[in-house]
C-alpha cells in the first residue's frame, strides 16, 4: 500500500502550474520538494505551502540533490532548454504541452533523455482523460471492429480569455494550433490508434485585435484508411459545452446562463498589460489567486474532464466519449458505459509518470508520441499556406 | 386573394413524389393534372386519386395540353432526358435532387430550358428549408458580419433504409454523396454566400454488403477566404438528430428508444430483391402505402426539415438554425429566434417555383445553382481518389 513518492521540482509556478496544482496536492505519489519562478511572490507562496527552496534559477533547481523529476511548465518556448538542462543532471522529466516549438526541439529533448537514460512525459493533455484512455482500450481489444472514421469539435471562448500578448502571436508559440490543436490532434491519434500519413487544414484567423489562428478545420488520414476531421473555433459563440451535458473543460458544472462572460471580461481590460495582469493576478502566487482544496476529501466533485465533442465510428459500433461515461451505439442497441468521477484530477499523468519512474515501464505520452502530435500541429500551420496536402514522417501508433 | 395554379404533370410517382405529395396536397396554388409511370399500380392510384390521366410514356405526358409544369421525379439517371423533354414541349421544370449525375447533362438541361424560354427549379432539396433560407437572409443584411466558417454534421441510418440496388452503386448515381451530400452541399453554400472555390475530401465506404459512399468528410474553400467542414456518417450509428431536439429530418418528433430500428429491418430482407420490393411496397400506389392527409388542416403538425446539425462562424456571431427557429450565439448574449411552423411542409418549393412560372422572378435553386452543387459532389468523388484538392470552375454565390 505505501507506494513510493516522486519528488518533484517545479520550473515555472504560472497558469499550467496551477491548473495541475490539485492533482499534486490530491496524490500522495507526489511532493513538491522545490520550484523556481523569475516571481518573487510566487516563489514566498511556494515557500509558505511546501517548506521546500524556491530558486530563481531552473540550473539551481535541477542541481537540487532532493528533484527526482523535473516538472518543466515555463513557457512554450523554453520547454527545449529546461529538458535538457534536467535530462543533464539526471532527472526524469515531465514536459507540459505543447512539447515545443519545432521538431528540432524535439529532437533534442528525446536524444538528451535517451543519453541520461531518464524518463520523460508530455502532459497534462486532454488525451490523458479517463474516457478517452477507455474507448482506447476497448477498441483495441476488438469490441467494435476497425476504427473508419472520427469527428471531433470543439467550440469554447479560448481566444478571449486573458493573455499575455505572446499567446496572441503563432511565431512565439501562441494561438489555437499550438495550444488547442495539441489537445484535440492528441486525442484523435489515440482514438484512431494507426500511424497518421497526411493532412489538409483550413485555418480561421479573423479578429485583428488578437491576431493569431482562433479557429481551424482539418482532414487527418491514418494508415489503414481511416480519416478524421478536426474542428476547432475558440471565439466565444457557440458552446459545444451543450453536446456534453453542460460539463465544462475541467469537468465542472457549467451554467448556460454565463454566456459571454469571457467577452465582457476582455471588454473592461483596455490594454495588452491589463490583459496580462489580470492573468497573471489569478496565477498561483498572484494577489487574485485561490488556492484550490489540500486534500481530494475536499476538493469539488468533478466529472472527467474533456476537450469537446468526439465520434469515432467503427466498423460495428460508434463510440461518444463523455464527461461520465461512454456511449456505445451499436448494431442494435446503445449503451452507456458509465465510469466512475476520478477522485481528483489528471490522476492519470502520475500514473503514467509513477510507472515510468519507478518500473520503468515505457509512458505512451513520451517523446516520440509528442514530437508526431506537433508535427501534425506545425503541418496545419503549412497545410492552409500552400493551399495543398502536408504528408507526415514522424508518426506513431498508440 | 386566389393565386393562379400550377398545373403539375409528374414523370415518377415513386420514393421523391411520395415525399412531395403532401406539399402538392397542401398547397392551393398546386394541382397535379397527369402523371406518368412504369407500374400499372401507381398510375390506377394516380386516376383514382387526382382524375387526370396516367400516362406510360413521359413523351405522352410531355405533351399534354394541360401539363404547364413537370415534375420530373425519376430515377437520377433520366432527369436530363426528361427534363429536355419536358422543355421541348413547353413545360416548366421542377426536378428532383440531384439535378443529373454529370455536369454534361446539366449543361445540357440549362441549354433546354433556356432555348425554351422555360424556368427550372431543383428540389425538394434541404436548403430550400426556412430556417437555412432565414440564416441566409440575416447574414446578407449584415446583421453579424461577414461568413468566416461553416461547420456541418448529420449522422443517420441512410444506408440501412430499404433500397434499390443502383442506389447502392456510385457509378448508378447512388451512395451518401449523390444522395445526402447533395443537401448538405447545398445548404453550406447557402449559407456562405460567396462562390466555393476547392474542396478536400475524404470517403467512408466500410461494408461490403453495401458497397458504396456511406460516410463523408469535406473541407470546401470560398471566395473571401472563409471555409466549411461538412461531415455525413450513414451508417446507422449515432443519430445525430440528438443534437436537433430529437426532431427528425422531416420535421417529425423522434423517439430516441427506436434505435437500431432500420438495421433491425434489414436484417428482415435476404436478399435485394426483397429490399426493393420492400421499398416498392410502401410508396405511391405500393401495397402497403399509407396517403397522406388531403389538406394542411388534417394534417400532423410538425417543425420545419432540417438536414443535421449547422454552425455558421460570421465575424459577431455563430447562427445556428434548428427545426424551430435560429440560434444566434452573439458576443454578449445568445438569442433564440422562433420560426412558427409550416402550415405544410415544403412549401418553400412553391414559392419559388410559382414566383419564376407566373412573375418570371428568377429561382435561386435554378440550373447553374444545381450544376455548382453538383460540381462540388463531383469534386469529392475524386478528391479521395486523387489525394489532393480539387479545383471548382462553375459555382454561382447565393
Amino acid at each position: 500500500m505505501t507506494e513510493p513518492v516522486l519528488k518533484i521540482g517545479v520550473i515555472g509556478l504560472g497558469r499550467a502550474f496551477t491548473l495541475m496544482l490539485p492533482t499534486f496536492l490530491a496524490d500522495p505519489r507526489v511532493r513538491l520538494v522545490a520550484a523556481c519562478d523569475p516571481r518573487p511572490g510566487a516563489r514566498a507562496q511556494f515557500q509558505a505551502d511546501f517548506g521546500g527552496p524556491a530558486y530563481d534559477s531552473a540550473e539551481a533547481l535541477a542541481q537540487d540533490p532532493e528533484v527526482q523529476v523535473v516538472y518543466v511548465a515555463s513557457p512554450h518556448q523554453h520547454h527545449a532548454a529546461h529538458t535538457r538542462l534536467a535530462a543533464a543532471h539526471g532527472r526524469h522529466v515531465l514536459v507540459e504541452k505543447p512539447m515545443a516549438l519545432s521538431l528540432d526541439e524535439c529532437d533534442a529533448m528525446i536524444d538528451a533523455c535517451e543519453a541520461a537514460s531518464v524518463h520523460m512525459v508530455i502532459g497534462h493533455c486532454h488525451s490523458f482523460d479517463t474516457p478517452y484512455l477507455e474507448c482506447r482500450a476497448r477498441i483495441a481489444r476488438g469490441d467494435y471492429g476497425a476504427v473508419k472514421m472520427v469527428h471531433a469539435l470543439n467550440y469554447t471562448d479560448y481566444l478571449l480569455r486573458p493573455r499575455r500578448p505572446e499567446e496572441l502571436s503563432t511565431r512565439d508559440g501562441g494561438g489555437a494550433v499550438f495550444s488547442q490543436a495539441a489537445h484535440q490532434v492528441d486525442i484523435v491519434r489515440l482514438l484512431a490508434g494507426t500511424r497518421a500519413t497526411r493532412l489538409r487544414s483550413a485555418l480561421g484567423n479573423w479578429d485583428s485585435r488578437r491576431p493569431t489562428e482562433g479557429a481551424y478545420s482539418a482532414l487527418l488520414w491514418f494508415e489503414g484508411g481511416a480519416y478524421a476531421s478536426l474542428n476547432y473555433n475558440g471565439y466565444g459563440h457557440f458552446d459545444s459545452d451543450e453536446w456534453m451535458g453542460w460539463t465544462g473543460e475541467m469537468g465542472d458544472a457549467k451554467a448556460p446562463t454565463a454566456y459571454g462572460a469571457a467577452r465582457r471580461k476582455l471588454k473592461t481590460l483596455p490594454t495588452p498589460a491589463d490583459e496580462a495582469a489580470l492573468k497573471a493576478a489569478g496565477t498561483y502566487g498572484g494577489s487574485a489567486y485561490h488556492a484550490p482544496a489540500r486534500t481530494a476529501a475536499d476538493a469539488p466533485r468533478a466529472a472527467h474532464q474533456h476537450f469537446g465533442a468526439f465520434l469515432v465510428s467503427c466498423e460495428r459500433a460508434d463510440l461518444r466519449p463523455m464527461p461520465d461515461g461512454i456511449w456505445v451505439y451499436a448494431d442494435e442497441q446503445r449503451d452507456f458505459l458509465r465510469l466512475p468521477p476520478p477522485p481528483a484530477p489528471r490522476l492519470e499523468v502520475i500514473d503514467e509518470l509513477h510507472n515510468a519512474v519507478f518500473r520503468d515501464a515505457p509512458p505512451l505520452h513520451d517523446g516520440r508520441w509528442a514530437k508526431a502530435t506537433l508535427e501534425i500541429c506545425l503541418a496545419m500551420l503549412r497545410s492552409d499556406q500552400a493551399g495543398a496536402d502536408i504528408c507526415l514522417r514522424w508518426q506513431t501508433a498508440a
